[in-house]
């Protein structure tokens, strides 16, 4: 369960070694949002630094509120009741994980931390692909075969994962599969966990956004933090709403919480009561990111495909899975833990391998997060975040300049001297 | 493992409704620091709330090289890489059961989220009673017969437990008995984990204190934080030392903590890093604090004396187990939860029933937290701080009268007036 761990600590810690002795890097291995504290959210935890109770284990009546209000915004009605926050969406996954029992079902390629969880809640993870050319949740008939399956054989399978948009692939799942999986979680009751994180974040068209909560709030949960859209990753703040009168559930994940990690920081619920209320300065912040992350994520897409990788267009988040093989790489090349210890050592380039991702290790996919490219301070992510044209900002087009060079690096001359560009076209970058 | 989680809530809740419907209450059910943020933490809050990243799991490197200079200046020779922080000494103590693996040998009665901690590990907790007039740490012989017993049985057990200074009893445990334990423990081959979270709360004589870590730094874990000794309970912070070369454990518990809670709000790391230093100004409140739980937990403790119980005198943090069994209690309460029950419904006075620390349900034993005393308010709060005399209070003395006449509802009237008074001595309350 540690590998996780390990490979983003070890490509840390290179990109820092490598930065320290002052060569060029580029890291596109973590999953931080990269831009800075929204004034008001900093106002308002100087104004909560008295706050130091432990208080209610769900959180504070006001936080479940404002985030009750938050779904109720996006269609969904919700019952305060039935929210409970946590610190971080990752520390209630797994609560959820134990709460609820029994194997779950994820999508292969998938976020490290389900597995992993998964595993150390003793329960068996049942990978399966997307449909093709989505990502962040299993095929409908798959998942049924497999759950039936998993049961003929005495196993206990008590949910199905997904993730909207999707990390790794930074893709929305189409409202169809949507409701073809809620049909299948009808049938072999499933609880659904819908890691909706980045929700506000997908790029264009929110009106489209589909969540199994829509179509079966009776049976789903959804998750979300302010990691992303608000960038507080470090402040650890995340909150569940629970399946209607699911007040059972409630119960054992209050209990697992209460026996773990107690309750959110105080000061931070504080602000985050203020966030989920989503005032008007705090959703100008958000438009302005999910903008920069769009066009960031959508330039760095343009490069992959020039350089000859199959990858889906980003529709949300800042994440894109490029697939490159494509290019059948380079001979030298067996695995995509090859392929990103060569582009970290040979280039400088952080990401993390499809592997890590509970992808085939043969397959020479790996994750590019494009959110490290604004910049590495404040101000220039600030003048990022503001700029009508934030690629011609002389860093981030350095950034893509040098992603570019070592993309360039994966191609493989043929006689003549042309490109392999035959695999231009989008594909099925999610399945398995 | 919802019992301890249910019991505070219940407990909590009807205080709250009497609260409000303009009912005297008392609240001694809670293991709250009870006392305001010093200004120098607020301000370094303030100051920190621009840092929005993850960081590293472990802490960032100023939080590990503080934390280890905390233990240096207690004669605990410490490598920062070997500091792993986390939401809460607890989120550790979860952590470590889970990587260090196997059941757990703890004190009976001890703090009710071990056991349910590992229970949620599927380890079995080993429940064993302290030496007579001891709390804190089981019994040393019946350590290694329990142990032995179990692993003739084929079970693992993989470490154990304690308690410096205790809750529930808040007693020490005597520095020979951690010189058996630890004996016991190098024989057995068993990892301690000794939580020191109250360590600076001990009333006196400091100089007495006996870690197992410092007889044992190859094998014991030390826990501790920021929840008791600065009351910043709320803001979740916690910090293990890691046995010297542990670094096998390390990982594993670095593992567990990416994949639960990736690390502490980072403000709060911030604000901890500086706390950890124990700079003069922090240092003098961890002086008036001592000073305070110690002044009521004493008047708390005679108060119990008089009335007939039998309790230990109380050595650190803010807690008194009395055991009123000595009075017989009365015909209508045959358990501590009926005890706990009558004590909140008849007088508004919240304490916890002795069965969630694993106690002996029919024992009329009950922990009595004395920290909620001080006052509601910040103002009172600060006012009975600083006060030479805070049991002069008014709030402070009317809150002990208050106890005072609930508990002699527990004294049985006998024939010609007098009462019980012959279990007014020092008694074994922390063995089961």
């Amino acid at each position: 369960m540690n590998v996780s761990h390990s490979a983003t600590l070890a490509a840390n810690e290179e990109l820092q070694r490598r930065r320290g002795s002052g060569e060029r890097v580029l890291n596109l291995a973590f999953g931080e949002a990269g831009l800075p504290v929204h004034p008001a959210l900093r106002e308002r935890l100087s104004e909560a630094s008295g706050h130091n109770g432990y208080g209610p284990v769900a959180g504070i009546p006001a936080l479940r509120e404002a985030a009750a209000g938050y779904w109720e915004r996006r269609g969904l009605s919700t019952d305060p009741e039935l929210v409970v926050c946590g610190p971080g969406s990752k520390s209630l996954l797994y609560g959820l994980l134990l709460a609820i029992g029994g194997d779950v079902v994820l999508p292969k390629p998938s976020w490290v931390s389900y597995a992993a969880q998964a595993e150390m809640v003793r329960a068996r993870p049942i990978l399966l692909p997307a449909p093709p050319g989505e990502g962040g949740a299993p095929e409908p008939d798959r998942v049924a075969e497999a759950v039936l399956a998993a049961r003929a054989q005495g196993r206990t399978v008590g949910s199905l994962l997904i993730t909207l948009p999707d990390n790794p692939s930074g893709t929305l799942v189409r409202p169809g599969t949507v409701k073809r999986l809620v049909q299948v979680a009808r049938e072999l009751d499933l609880v659904i966990i819908s890691d909706e994180i980045y929700r506000d974040l997908v790029h264009d068209n929110l009106a489209g956004y589909l969540s199994p909560a829509d179509l079966a709030p009776e049976r789903t949960v959804v998750t979300t933090g302010l990691s992303k859209n608000l960038a507080l990753g470090g402040w650890r703040i995340g909150a569940a709403r629970l399946p209607d009168r699911a007040h059972e559930l409630r119960t054992k994940l209050l209990g697992v919480a209460s026996e773990i990690w107690s309750c959110p920081a105080t000061p931070v619920q504080e602000v985050a009561a203020y966030a989920f209320t989503e005032p008007p300065e705090l959703r100008e912040r958000v438009v302005e990111s999910r903008r920069l992350h769009g066009t960031v994520a959508r330039a760095v897409h343009a490069r992959c495909i020039r350089a000859g990788a199959a990858v889906a267009p980003p529709q949300g988040g800042f994440y894109l899975y490029p697939d490159f093989g494509p290019l059948r790489a380079r001979s030298d090349l067996r695995t995509n833990a090859d392929l990103a210890a060569m582009l970290l050592e040979k280039h400088g380039v952080g990401v993390l391998p499809g592997h890590v991702f509970g992808d085939d290790p043969a397959a020479m996919r790996v994750r590019l997060a494009t959110s490290l490219l604004y910049g590495e301070t404040s101000e220039r992510r600030l003048t990022a975040l503001a700029s009508s044209d934030p690629l011609s900002l002389p860093w981030i087009s350095d950034a893509l300049d040098h992603l570019t060079e070592a993309l360039s690096d994966l191609v493989v001359p043929r006689p003549g001297g042309t490109r392999l560009r035959h695999h231009s076209l989008v594909s099925d970058v999610a399945s398995g």
